[in-house]
């Protein structure tokens, strides 16, 4: 199987992950922060240092690490906490014509009940943000809230999303990054005060399991939870703590799933980000070279003066593309095919309803994955 | 270590769990649901068999079986669906006086704004439910929604859900029963048409990891969505799609808790509810024998006539429950002092606010375990 699928999960993950997740649940698995005993003490430790190694590679020592069980779950905290909060009705929220229905369906469900207005961030021809216009945007409609994914997930586009929070503060925006294809790969400061809410998945670009994801917050946002239940924690108030995060921490952690991240988090430390940074650009770089040689596809959405993560999506010519993802699975090459759960970002690509086929790489794409891939191609090239 | 917060968490975990998290998770790694690549499907079968031994051990084919993250997330999800969807201001929900705060802190926070009256079911002064009280207070004041725990996780009373549910379903209520602490060791007929939704948690009685839980649910109710995100499924559709379980399910699943939950559930079967049943009430009969013989403990809610899972609270003379637990970690015994997470449950016993010392056992607590325990009460007689 050469696994081409990264940016739906990292696969595989480096060894210490799985090793470590055993070992650790198998010796320490009890529940963190509800007892006094060993068990539970050394859990405890454990997911506080894992908060602490991702402030590190986040640079974000000011702000509060809170878990959740996914980036998605995050981003309904996040969205729904604000929306439902102070924020007056018909505020306008921008967003990039890049997203995820992780945050499309949200804000979706709001601009039903009326109750704000979505934006698209304006970009330019090359599919970069253009400022100037998204300038006259803010002037106009000033906006309230502002989500902007940090690397597109169908063509891994790198936003500038630094600058783009700068515009955002100025209106007074809250600002909400989406991390979910770069943590633990491209280097940002999300220290910076103009960033409220960055949000992570445990098992992308972090190398970690499913099941674990979260964001980083400034410790004074009035956050509105969403979510309710036993927090291990002042049990005696029935509203929620005020502490973050125990206060959109609630349930029992998932402490398999923490132990996972922890060991992968050490894992990308020891690396170092610009080393996987590197050999990434260099993966992707040879994605481009293999399928560039075939003119029966074209890639979507690749400019060389832009910058990306290491997805390539690209269409086969007379070969939907859920049939193109057939023949790959049936050659042992795993691909994404279809919109991604981006339709969004189809739309503005131009390959929406068919969608792409998804091509994407991580630390532990081989030479071999990219031999069986030519090999695929030279089959369809024969064949179809 | 012998560990008797068996309640909080199940530790350790049949062998078989962490063997084949690690083995599947290693080599079926691969997203489940989002692509057609082999490791894609080999997770998916995996899910659909989960779905079906938790229809077979909880006897609810007619059912869907919906993952969670946690019980917490799935009580959210089902209460607040079912608040925000077709119920009228001013519904009157009832709960049983043992909720755990994964309940009750959802239900205040619908107090707050008004939106219903929360009502207690009677019990008699022996604990159990008063059915003819509750057959007043549903005359008087008519049900529309009823929450009730399967088994206190403070004392481990088990309710009789069905009858109640018999009772709610007569004036049209929506009835949950929250088995946390109950699916996998007691058997109940999950299928039965008044009963609407049954929460499962992955990681206490089932066996599994944390990470993972659930609910099971009629095909054909209306609930509310109440998180939003990208299923791999109808990806155009900006609202959740209507199939059930993916309306439920965003994001990423939890692919390697749920492999963890699939060995679990076989391990369960194959062992058998009325073996692990019978096997519980010993280990609780010894646990009370062990704790009656010192005078200076005081079990609390235990009555013969009762029936209960394998846990027991208990207060110490002189020794406020959060030294106790000190004593006890220090003593190597992992015991859950204090509330745990349920307060009304506490105020319903008359140990709010200080709490108890609550013991509980698994189908893994062992003679040794026993052993240190009365090891470490004999050192507290004669130190204490």
């Amino acid at each position: 199987m050469a696994y081409f699928d990264n940016a739906a999960t990292t696969f595989p993950k480096p060894e210490c992950v799985y090793d470590f997740m055993k070992t650790f649940y198998r010796e320490c698995g009890g529940n963190v922060g509800r007892g006094s005993h060993k068990l539970s003490i050394g859990a405890g430790k454990m997911v506080s240092e894992t908060r602490s190694r991702l402030k590190k590679l986040l640079h974000c020592e000011n702000k509060q690490i809170v878990f959740t069980p996914s980036a998605t779950i995050a981003l309904n905290m996040i969205l729904q906490g604000i929306l439902d909060g102070e924020i007056t009705s018909g505020a306008n929220v921008y967003i990039s014509p890049f997203e995820h229905n992780a945050v499309t369906r949200v804000l979706h469900h709001y601009e039903n009940m009326g109750k704000i207005n979505v934006h698209l961030l304006a970009i330019r021809e090359n599919l970069t943000h253009d400022f100037e216009k998204i300038q006259t945007q803010f002037a106009k409609d000033s906006p309230d809230l502002m989500v902007v994914s940090h690397a597109s997930n169908v063509i891994g586009l790198i936003s500038p999303v630094e600058k783009l929070c700068v515009m955002a503060k100025k209106h007074k925006a809250v600002t909400v990054i989406d991390m979910a294809q770069t943590a633990g790969l491209v280097d940002i400061n999300v220290g910076l005060e103009t960033i409220d809410f960055a949000v992570f998945a445990g098992h992308k670009t972090l190398y970690g399991p499913t099941g674990i994801g979260g964001f980083a917050m400034k410790p004074d946002f009035d956050l509105k939870p969403v979510l309710f239940g036993g927090t291990g924690f002042e049990s005696a108030n029935q509203d929620m703590p005020n502490d973050i995060p125990q206060r959109y921490e609630m349930g029992t952690f998932n402490i398999v799933g923490i132990a996972g991240l922890y060991a992968s988090l050490g894992w990308i430390l020891d690396e170092g980000l610009d080393y996987l940074w590197e050999h990434e650009q260099l993966k992707r770089k040879e994605l481009l070279k293999i399928l560039r040689t075939y003119d029966f596809i074209r890639v979507v959405g690749d400019d060389k003066n832009n910058r990306y993560v290491g997805i390539v999506s690209c269409v086969i010519d007379g070969l939907p593309s859920d049939t193109a993802a057939s023949v790959f699975a049936e050659k042992n090459i795993a691909v994404r095919s279809g919109l991604q759960c981006a339709p969004l970002a189809h739309k503005t690509l131009g390959t929406f309803p068919s969608g792409t086929i998804r091509f994407s790489c991580s630390a532990f794409t081989s030479d071999a994955d990219f031999a069986d891939l030519k090999q695929s191609l030279e089959w369809i090239k024969e064949n179809i």
